[in-house]
Order: C-alpha cells, then sequence, then structure tokens
C-alpha cells in the first residue's frame, strides 16, 4: 500500500453492500398474528447461565449474533457472542447502527439476516409452512418499516424470499418491490439446501419478479448452509482462507446456468465473495469456452463471459490482489462491503483502510466501486 | 500475448512436470509373481463390441485411457478413448512418447499414471492387499525399468505407494529412490479416499522417507478421486473451470498442517493446479494469519506463508494471470506442464505456446519457470 499520500478520507463516499443485523428480540413477536406468536421466534434468557438464545417451534438456536464482534481487539473474536449485551447495540438497533457507520464514515448500508440466516434458511427448515410465510414477511416488514426507516438514506433494503415455493417467493418479492425492497436474498447453491439447483428452472417465477421489479439476487457466501473446508479435522482457519471459493463456485454455476438466458435483465451480487479470484476465474472463463465449447456444447450468444460482463456484480473489503486487476474484472462491476460486525470488518478504521488500500488508483475509479456502482446497482439515490 | 517479437523456440527447454502415461498391457501380466497374474491388471478385448478394459479381480474399469485425446481436433475431445488405436501410441509406449515430446519441443517428462489412478488409488480398493503391494511394485519398476530406461535423459521417475500403510510406502519409496525414483505421487485430500487427512500425523513414516531421500510428493487434481462441481445437474463445463480448486484447497491445508513442521525439508509440487489463484491464495493467507492467528491459535514459527515458501511448488499450462503476478508467487516455486495427451495440453504446439504466454517475461525468469526449477526440484541432473 506504500507511501503514496493518502486523499481526504471525509470526502470519499462509502457504500456497503454486505452488512449484518442481529434481530433484536421483538421482531416476530410484534409482527406475527398474534395465534403465531407463541410458537414464533422468541428470545429466552437464562441469566444463570450467562445467554440468550431464539426458540422457534420446538427448536433451540444458540447463536443470537454469529461472529459479531466488532469493536472487540483481536484476541477476543469468536463466533458466538451468548448475548445481546456483548455486541455493539449498533447490530441491532438502527439509530446505533447510524452512529456507528458514522464513525466508519459509511454513507449507505445493505444488511443480511442472521437468526434468519443468509437468505433466510431458518425458515425453510420450518415444519408449519404457514408460520413460516407469516415469519418471512414479518422479517421483511421490520427490516423495511423499523430498520431501515429509521434513516431512509442510509439503509438499501434487502429482504428474504419463502424458499420452498417459488411461486410465493415471486409474489413476496413483488409485495416488498412495492414497499421499497431493492434486493432479495437468495442461497449461493440451493442443491446444498435440498432444493433445485442453479441449473433447474425450477426457479424461474422467483427470477421472472426480481428481473420485473429490478430486485437484485444477493447470494451471500454461506447462503448453502456450507462453508468450504477440506478434512473433518481440519483447522478453522482452513475455512477462513477458503470463504471465497463459494463465490468463484458461484460464479461458475451462474455464467453457464440457463438463468441469464430466459432473464437478460436479471442482476446478481456475489456478497462477501471477494474480488481476488475473479481475473483467474474469467481467465478459465474463456479457455474453457474456447477449448471445451465444442464436444461440451457450451452455447455462445451470449458467450458466458458476456453473461458475467452484464448481469453479475462482486464485491471486496480488503483485496489487494483484486484491486491491482480491476481491469480485468470491469471496473464498474466491482463494490465496497465493511461487512460490519462480523471479524472481517475494518469498522471503524473504514474510511482510513479503503483509501490505503486504494492509494494509486484513480480517484472516479475508486469512487465508483465504493458507492457509484452500488448506487446505480440497486438503484438507490436516496 | 500481444505483438511482441517471439523469441528461438527451439532455443528454450521445456520440462514438463505433469504428463500422463496409459500403461500398456503388459505391465502387470509380465511383472507379477505367476501366482497372482490371474488377479492382476490385465487387458480384455471385446472387438465386436469396440471396446477394451481393464480386469482386476473382480472389477472392470472401462475408462483405459481417460481424456487421451492428444491431436485429435478440439470437437472430438471426450473422457474416454475406449481402445489403445484409439490414442497415440505415445500414450503407451515410451519410444513413441519421445518422438513426440520432440515434436513438441519437450526435453523431459514426468508422468502419472492412469488405470493405477493419479496416486494409485485403484490398488487402495484392492480386495487383496498383497495382491494390491505387488501390483504397486510392478508398476513402479516398469516405470523405472522401462519407461524412463528407455531414455533416462528424457524422463523423471515418478513412483506410486501403496496408500493402506504408511510403513510400507516408506519402504517402498526407500526402494525405489535407490533405483532412481525422483518423486511419489500421494492424495490431494486423503480424508477424501477414507484415510487420515494431512492435519494427522497417519503419514508420518511416509513423509519422513521422503524427505531422507530427498523425493518430491507429487499431488495432482483428482488424487482425491473427486473433481469439484456446484449440485448433481451441473454441466461438465462447470468442473472443466474449477478443477484448479483442488490445488487451491490443498494448498491452504498443507499450510496450516504440521506435515512441514515436522519435516522442514520436505518439498511437495502440487500438479495440474495451475497458479492464477496463487497470488489471491497468499493474500488471503496473510491476512488470515494476521487477522486470525490470535484466536485461532496460528503457529508463527514458521508462519505459514513461509511454510509455502519453502515447501510448496505449482505448475502452470496456460495461466496468463498467474504469469503477469508471478513476482507474488515467486519464480522460483513455478514450473511448467504439458500434460500429454489431456485435453488441456498444446501438444504438438508446446513450444511457440510458452514462447508466446511468457513474451514480455525476461529470459532467465522463463527458463528457471520452463525447466530450471524443475531441474532444481527434482534433481534431475540427466
Amino acid at each position: 500500500m506504500g507511501g503514496t499520500p493518502v486523499p481526504d478520507v471525509a470526502d470519499l463516499e462509502l457504500i456497503s453492500v454486505d452488512d449484518h443485523v442481529v434481530e433484536p428480540p421483538h421482531v416476530w413477536q410484534e409482527r406475527l398474528p398474534a395465534a403465531m406468536r407463541e410458537r414464533g421466534p422468541k428470545i429466552v434468557r437464562k441469566p444463570e447461565r450467562g445467554i440468550e438464545f431464539w426458540v422457534y417451534e420446538d427448536r433451540k438456536y444458540a447463536t443470537i449474533g454469529l461472529n459479531a464482534v466488532a469493536g472487540r481487539p483481536k484476541e477476543e473474536y469468536n463466533y458466538e457472542p451468548t448475548r445481546y449485551d456483548q455486541m455493539r447495540s449498533g447490530c441491532y438497533d438502527p439509530k446505533a447502527r447510524v452512529e456507528d457507520m458514522d464513525v466508519d464514515g459509511v454513507t449507505a448500508s445493505l444488511n443480511f439476516p442472521s437468526f434468519a440466516r443468509f437468505c433466510g434458511q431458518t425458515f425453510l427448515e420450518s415444519d408449519d409452512r404457514d408460520l413460516a410465510l407469516a415469519c418471512v414477511r414479518a422479517y421483511n416488514d421490520w427490516m423495511i418499516e423499523e430498520w431501515c426507516a429509521t434513516a431512509p438514506a442510509r439503509f438499501i433494503p434487502l429482504t428474504i424470499a419463502p424458499l420452498w415455493d417459488p411461486a410465493l417467493m415471486a409474489a413476496e418479492v413483488e409485495r416488498t418491490a412495492a414497499l421499497g425492497s431493492r434486493a432479495v436474498a437468495f442461497s449461493e447453491e440451493p442443491s446444498k439446501l435440498g432444493l433445485p439447483s442453479l441449473h433447474s428452472e425450477h426457479w424461474d417465477p422467483f427470477f421472472a419478479a426480481c428481473e420485473e421489479t429490478s430486485t437484485v439476487v444477493c447470494t451471500h457466501i454461506g447462503s448453502s448452509s456450507n462453508m468450504p473446508t477440506t478434512s473433518p479435522d481440519a483447522p478453522m482457519q482452513v475455512g477462513v482462507l477458503l470463504t471465497p471459493a463459494n463465490a468463484f463456485y458461484t460464479a461458475t454455476d451462474l455464467v453457464f446456468s440457463p438463468i441469464f438466458r430466459r432473464f437478460p435483465d436479471l442482476r446478481w451480487a456475489l456478497s462477501e465473495g471477494g474480488i481476488g479470484w475473479v481475473p483467474y476465474f474469467l481467465e478459465r472463463l474463456e479457455r474453457t469456452a474456447d477449448r471445451h465449447g465444442a464436444w461440451l456444447e457450451i452455447p455462445s450468444d451470449p458467450s458466458p463471459r458476456e453473461i458475467f460482463d452484464r448481469n453479475i456484480w462482486v464485491c471486496f473489503i480488503d483485496d489487494e490482489v483484486g484491486l491491482e486487476q480491476r481491469h480485468k474484472i470491469g471496473v464498474d462491476k466491482i463494490m465496497w462491503e465493511c461487512d460490519y460486525p462480523h471479524a472481517d470488518s475494518n469498522w471503524p478504521h473504514s474510511g482510513e483502510y479503503v483509501r490505503e488500500l486504494t492509494a494509486g488508483i484513480p480517484e472516479a475509479e475508486v469512487r465508483a466501486m465504493c458507492s457509484g456502482n452500488a448506487r446505480a446497482l440497486f438503484g438507490f439515490d436516496a
């Protein structure tokens, strides 16, 4: 990152396309129909054991704030804050979040769920589909009417969908788009959730609704309920390092899937996937199409590379290799993310960090990657 | 690759660290003890069906020449030549191979098995361990005494080992090293073969023998008997593009495993893994150690990065992104491979191809990557 003078931090607009909310205890207890509240998600406190956990239907969910460690020294990172009072209130309180964004120099933020999981997998596992659908809607209403409405110029609404039924998903995309949602979380590999893959036509009603409403599909790493690793006894650092492999795999599925041939205007963001793998991915993409296109009958109009350029966006937190090679990716396809409040975030120093990381990159390119591309993709002009 | 003038092709020495033999029918029938030949691997011909296949114990192995398509037009690539006469004789005849290497401008070649599979997994699946051990030894003797002895200055001996017993593996490494072997094939992820992982101490006798005899461990992509893909219905091009992910995963295992802490002089080559992923891997490696080293207790002396620099080698066929970023990898860690006779090979134009691919790279670096590093790593001064 060298000794290049660092341009003004305060002057750089940052829009984060990947942050996380920890759902506060009232989300479902206030919003579900009264008859459903007993079996809907609620927080149970066991002060004598120092823990709080969600109970939903008959299941306990111990991790209320997965890796919500913002503000701690590195030595105190872990995967499981076990009580709300072990987290910054910016995790679950939108007013406090705005203050934490101000400290960090972040203008606007798009947030994924925690208890509901990255694309709402928790509700896919429900026994009671009616309850699950009500839970999805309650989360979305809370996200739009409470979280984002607290500061509409500061939050980009991202919703979830009832994964078990593409027609219901389409209806929820249409309902929430009318309420202001700009994006919907989906699974990076639905086959890992026991659902049809990205190569099937099963999801067409959902994708059609997204295309029609200009709702961006966002697939966060881990939204397959799987994180990459090697062997059962591999240490945790193996999985930490390999994390972006999930996005590499999803990108490969997407460029070879029929999705964007059927929905050419659909837009897809790979969330928390990093960008350093993208130049090599694109090289292999072109080589695979060139060398193996004939016998594998890979469609060529549009080519897989044209699909990437037209339909897929990527993002970075700290990615020197990827930023150096940004022109191989396309500067207009790269967005910035903060990842608040997880351990990979640079909060409360994101502004300084991004300025150092992008030192030497022309200012117009930095501004496009840090905010302009996100504003354009999400149609966010608040 | 631009319009840079291409230096003389004939003047560039090429040593390929990853090619493939198709075992000829006589390997085991001539070399196994007489009493074992009936159940040992033999070729069965069904001319009326146009096929030949291996029979070993009671099992049939249909693919005699996996993807051995050298010399065919791209439209005729496929995974399964079904008869020897559908392949170039350079696949199974060492004299013909030398001629094919001459045409291609290749000085020397290291070869992996086909029927035996990349690290001898076929014999791991045997019912009869005595027979399996004899088969491993017969393959190794054939590789050293026939294949390599045909032209000792043109072939680097790579052997296989009896994967089910690390003490036997050590003995076979010692036996074959005494016969001239320079390298041994091993599994990129033995846990996928039902064996202990790269994080266990199970393999110590094997690694100790490799270190003591300066035998290089070579793990070929697919030597876990698994190739990367996403979902069951993903088209084959998904797996083709993702192939290098296996090497990315193995490298991650290796830098965090205790292997090189216990065997600091052990040397390991990732075969057919490509290099374009390595700069990002190394960036993530340093970031993982820096950000998560404290709570995950990642050892720091040597650091994971120092282990990569000291103990691990990588190779390329066609890798523009990786070659551009070669200084992030270390020019001395990169070797060239031909991949004859598989579809990714540029045979018979390897020389011209490499010259175009490396245009603009200083000649000393090109020579190190194309032959010097391989000579040094494998102690190959023939």
